[in-house]
């Protein structure tokens, strides 16, 4: 099945971005990025160059995978942009994943200094896929400012809780004119399923994966998950029905 | 991954077994099942002799799948046992899929007949492989009868409803001493995913298949929605937090 | 509004019952019966004789309530039978609440036996009100061998998951050709609510109050739950609707 | 029980707030109003003035409900500003439910618009009550800006789904240091007592009394279930468990 997903002009065969952060080493991250068959990889600008699997692991996904440096930890539009800006001289990319924190126990984003932060960044020539509520009207107004794609969250991050609002993924994806990238909340395989029927163009994930307990399998899972969701969404699935109904026909049946 | 399915001393590969009623044509069927890689088939005893996708239906599937005869549309035990022995004869197998359905209306199994069916049938050397409700009770004892899985439903048949009651169905699997295979309800893949996350041995289906826009692809989906879902219970999963964590380390941000 | 709970010929003004047990003192229990409006009161056969508030429970509530021995712990139906048979000498009463429960993990019922000892005892002329589990088959065939009400469980006893599943209780009520009472699972007043606006003619509930931080505040909130729910489903709700719509009008906006 | 609701300083003993649209006929509303307990009634500014149920409705309800005015309609902060101006001239009031929809299908609060709004008419003396998303990092601000209460959906307008996402709207409550009310989507008794048990501290609807099949009884459902979850939320509810637990002892049992 030919099926690529488009950001940004640029085509990728997998629809599951993988994050970086928290495995148990570096040979189990690499496997596991295997196991998934990502094609984009979320690494944090600080991590990246200062700490995590050693100096080398940009160089170890060098080529193989691309690279999608994020603002993880920022919580004010000055910081984004900075760390936006000190990932595209680092790591010679001008791609970022726009995270900026409103609270530090919900880890939800601050839509209002968001918008901000994606316009800004939007007019400096960057590629832009904002981490975002599931708020439709919010989602819309990024693509007005230009991002490439919206990623709207399913739950808190790290918390493993799957989608918690159906109705607002769905309206999401019916209306958007980019992609959406459900990110955040997945928890396993059947949440990632039900992220591309819902409609969503790809899931990321990383806790799931990588603290997990074998994060290996668990990305195989789950790709497999976000294939079998996506195919399900294009083979158009069967309608709800509140009544029971035969598969097998009643005809010639023994005792009729 | 060699994670076989054991059922009655026989091992399969495939977790999927797929319904063979109401495609659109022969070729879709056969093209669905090869998509699924299900290595169980289920056919309905009238249908296999006297109708349905011509009379080389058997001779076509020969050697590729196992054939599980099932008693569809069978209301009292008299009915379903008459209907066993029948398959026994015509397709040479001593298994069988038991249904002994309550009513029209929601084709809920008749769970008191159904053992003493199961029983009755049990004793007269047939594999038995009954269609019961989520009861944790029943399920226990349709083990104890002898029966050599249980397939409780998720939803009523042709509903497409998913699995209603997550709490009996993981509760079976937790306690069952014999494979649980998930039967009834599934509507798409991420449904599929999630039968085998609360611990189901495998996943039944057709009509979720058969009756979609696309069976080919859905039966591909439906593959992966098992597969996926499998990976992610024999992983483990992360557990489901009430709060966000996250996945990036907080060390060496800009601004702090 | 007159709306009374007909069960045998009797009628209650109160569609809530509540149980007995477990109370911190038996002040606490009066109030909170008091505080419930109920009229229905199940007590267990062994407590309403030997222990429990004092010998004095019987006398305290006599006249007030409708007494409803149940036959809780018992896992045959020769020791359901005699329970039932010693409560209606000792009690005085031929009402009998009919649990016979298939194991002591999850207290669910075991519905095969359930039916033999409800039929035993509809012959020896009690009111029969058996504890079942949400299997609309099942809750038929208790009315066919003549019970004077269902008792489904929303979820196990005690563990306030409230309703697992909508759907089979939904079909039970419509279905039910005698009254059905929500047994088990309530937590809250919101599931006691839900139990009414399904379509069920009463609630049973005991834990949900008797344990809660303030019994009797709780049991008001279970009447005023189970009294809203009951107004609701008469009053017949507005249906869902997957798209918006404003209450008010959009003539005569400023700016239009 | 005193219980009062306070907002801005003003206290009001019923935690249902009512609107006044789309009744069949002005009796009706009156009677529903009565039914519901309101003490808090919306009205829309335009209606008031120029529509709906007769010139006499603000005569009709004065000195029995305090008037909170909204701005339903408005799409731009100008257009919601003046609507709040020309209320506090009308209907001599400086509260205001203020709306600011961000399109016409999904009616969802423009939330960057809403803050702007709210900031201003704070400034201006205003009582804001912001109709809003359920974005715990909004809300916050919101209440930073200096409204007197949040108003964050349960489900789009008028849809009557209940509360899509149960954990955003705890998390609003459990941080939020002004009132939470929760405002659109409640279709049934149950939901507004679930809204309460969630920790709201009150519940705002329309939609779901004035277009049941009998407005007057549902408002009386209404008002039962907000008041038992409110008290159910006070009473402290059990844990929910896994496991079942008896209620009943297990000492004394027939045939142990």
């Amino acid at each position: 099945m030919n099926d690529p997903l488009k950001i940004a002009g640029k085509s990728f065969q997998s629809r599951l971005f993988l994050g970086s952060a928290g495995y148990p080493n570096q040979q189990v991250f690499l496997d596991s990025l295997a196991a998934s068959g990502s094609e984009i990889l979320t690494v944090s600008v600080r991590r990246a160059d200062l700490t995590g699997y050693g100096e080398g692991l940009l160089d170890l996904v060098a080529g193989k995978v691309w690279l999608l440096p994020n603002t993880a930890g920022c919580s004010t539009v000055k910081d984004a942009v900075l760390t936006a800006q000190l990932a595209r001289e680092a790591m010679d990319t001008n791609w970022i994943k726009l995270e900026l924190i409103g609270d530090r126990e919900t880890l939800y984003p601050d839509v209002e200094q968001l918008l901000r932060a994606a316009d800004e960044l939007v007019r400096e020539g960057f590629v832009v896929l904002p981490y975002c509520t599931d708020d439709p009207i919010i989602c819309r107004r990024l693509a007005d400012v230009g991002c490439a794609a919206v990623m709207p969250l399913g739950a808190p991050i790290g918390t493993g809780l799957g989608i918690l609002n159906h109705y607002n993924i769905e309206t999401i994806c019916r209306n958007s004119t980019i992609p959406v990238v459900l990110d955040a909340g997945i928890g396993t395989a059947s949440d990632a399923a039900l992220a591309m029927e819902l409609g969503c163009d790809a899931v990321l994930l990383n806790t799931a994966v990588s603290k997990s307990n074998d994060p290996v399998m668990m990305a195989a899972a789950m790709r497999a998950g976000v294939e079998g969701g996506r195919m399900a969404r294009l083979a158009g699935r069967i309608p709800k029905r509140l009544r029971a109904e035969a598969s097998s026909p009643e005809l010639g049946l023994i005792g009729t």
